[in-house]
């Protein structure tokens, strides 16, 4: 079997490429003192989570118990949920899963620390840390106050160890929570010995951005268009494209892959939908501007004399590549240009 | 258990509802003597596709050979596939469905009528119908010359079956498009049996809009917000929920829930992104402004006093019904409020 044969749509991680990505970050981190917790979410593969660890990474993280535990089946033991875990049913597997790894948990309400304390009865430890906003408005207490009350919280509940403060993405806005809530948790004797930024985009500047002592990041493990936008990384960069096939040419300016948002998903880009919906690596003046659910048009009106035919194969380099990985259930792995086989996405469909 | 006591998110399909979905459209594709053809891109439950059969349907459509190899699994035996199959190793497996069930295909290349003559030589008479383009400008020739050509060609291979013409969605354009493409083929003697049109929204004005003979329509089952909007269908038709939990409230005006783009998708509604990404049952008022993957952010300063809490379930209309099937392994059911049990959906993540 070589790539140009196998059918089609097919992602295809280029796995030179891949480790090129999680080396630099490595040693951004060890250069700047930085625990590195890759995020799993964007390979979602436990061979590349090992992977990340024997480079030098402090374990991992995720975003849900489905996908701690496809990882702690494929060996993983220092695991990190960076999401809000609530109820006794997530109690229930977080034990489980705290039995078998090192578990650590973030919480943003009294309800997270109860949950973290009833996983906790089971006679496991469980670390927990403080999530915060850093302008992201998504989860994670707004204001210091909470922060500290929450802390206080954790401290009190046997089995529970407070670990530090946890917040998504790093920002400016980090640092001037931390110089405030800092002070505040020593004051009560509380030590945060784990200080936690993350976001890829922004990964390699987060030394001069806030006084964070762990980086989480997962996209930078493939990369994508976003991440091209944002100017962290280059076309090159990208280890995972999706390989397409021509199948209609209706009219001299449109040509129709293949895939469409139950490949590639839905994300537009910053600028807005009419960016389109990935970079066609064979013809960059391309637009793959509509995708339906298994179509994708291109708008080739600005394409030369030469254009795709019915049949041939392109390479795309999706918008967004976590909720790609999410949507296939194997990908294919190249090395060199030559096909290595393909790997199941242990951690896909996850979503409990 | 109970549905109140499934871990979130989950999908739960109201199996009253769908029935009543499915009866109510099988009625209409009676009274006017069309032969509805399902698509199960929506469902993706062979069982479904069983009962829409077992209510009247002449078979079923897919968009793919994998979603038709999960059919044919299941026991269906009469399978359209209306896209365009490109190449050797679409050919081989069309060839091995058809040995299992009677099989049509769409063209609209010369590159598919030869996949289809090709998928033909393993013995099985092959059925094809040409796509035409009502203004979707997605697959499909443009012109009637491009449609007549293609029809001789198939009428020209032996092993294949000229069944007529496809459209998506039926529109005006359909009627014109067929008002002179019927005389130009009955002057070179090709007879078009089936003249198949589609899509769920305007699906029960088929018979004031175009002489199609046969219906094609998906969502009509599980109904969505885009059904709705369309003015299609009513909230209270719509089968399929996402129940979720809240996870976080940080700040007075905003609630998160435990399901994102991963669980919902990333549709938007074609009037825009600021029409939330799914309808809130319990909080009508409240807005589902933000997905990022695994969360989803509620703006609540619509709501009155009465406001989600940390914990408590709510249920969600998403936008798009068809890629929420493609997202979850499995599905509950529920009938007159009762947990029936979870169902896999089989025909998920069949992108090949």
């Amino acid at each position: 079997l070589d790539i140009a044969s196998l059918d089609t749509p097919v992602p295809v991680v280029d796995l030179g490429i891949a480790e090129r990505n999680m080396a630099r970050m490595q040693a951004y981190a060890d250069a700047h003192g930085l625990a590195l917790r890759p995020h799993v979410k964007t390979h979602k593969l436990p061979g590349l989570a090992r992977r990340q660890v024997a480079l030098g990474a402090r374990g991992i993280t995720c975003q849900k118990l489905g996908e701690a535990e496809a990882m702690a089946d494929g060996g993983l033991d220092d695991i990190f949920i960076s999401y809000p875990l609530i109820g006794e049913a997530k109690a229930e597997r977080l034990a489980a899963l705290a039995a078998r790894a090192t578990m650590r948990v973030a919480v943003d309400s009294p309800q997270g620390v109860a949950t973290a304390a009833r996983a906790a009865r089971h006679g496991r430890t469980i670390g927990v840390v403080v999530e915060f906003d850093s302008g992201g408005r998504r989860t994670g207490v707004t204001g210091v106050e909470a922060a500290v009350a929450l802390a206080r919280a954790v401290v009190a509940q046997p089995g529970l160890r407070f670990d530090g403060l946890m917040t998504y993405p790093t920002t400016p806005a980090t640092a001037a929570f931390l110089a405030e809530a800092l002070p505040r948790l020593a004051a009560e004797g509380i030590e945060a010995p784990v200080l936690s930024g993350g976001g890829s985009p922004q990964a390699l500047r987060t030394h001069e951005t806030a006084p964070v002592n762990e980086l989480r990041v997962g996209t930078y493990v493939y990369n994508d268009r976003m991440m091209v936008a944002a100017g962290a990384a280059a076309l090159e960069d990208c280890a995972l494209t999706l390989h397409v096939t021509v199948v209609s040419r209706p009219e001299p300016d449109r040509a129709v892959v293949d895939a469409g948002t139950k490949s590639f998903a839905a994300d537009i880009m910053p600028g807005g939908a009419e960016l389109g919906y990935g970079h066609v690596l064979e013809y960059p003046e391309a637009r793959l501007d509509r995708l339906s659910e298994e179509h994708g048009m291109m708008d080739l009106s600005a394409c030369g004399a030469r254009r795709p035919e019915v049949g041939e194969r392109l390479r795309v380099v999706p918008n967004h590549v976590c909720p790609v990985s999410n949507l296939h259930d194997r990908v294919a792995t190249v090395r060199d240009g030559a096909f290595q086989g393909f790997v199941d996405v242990a951690a896909r469909g996850r979503t409990l």
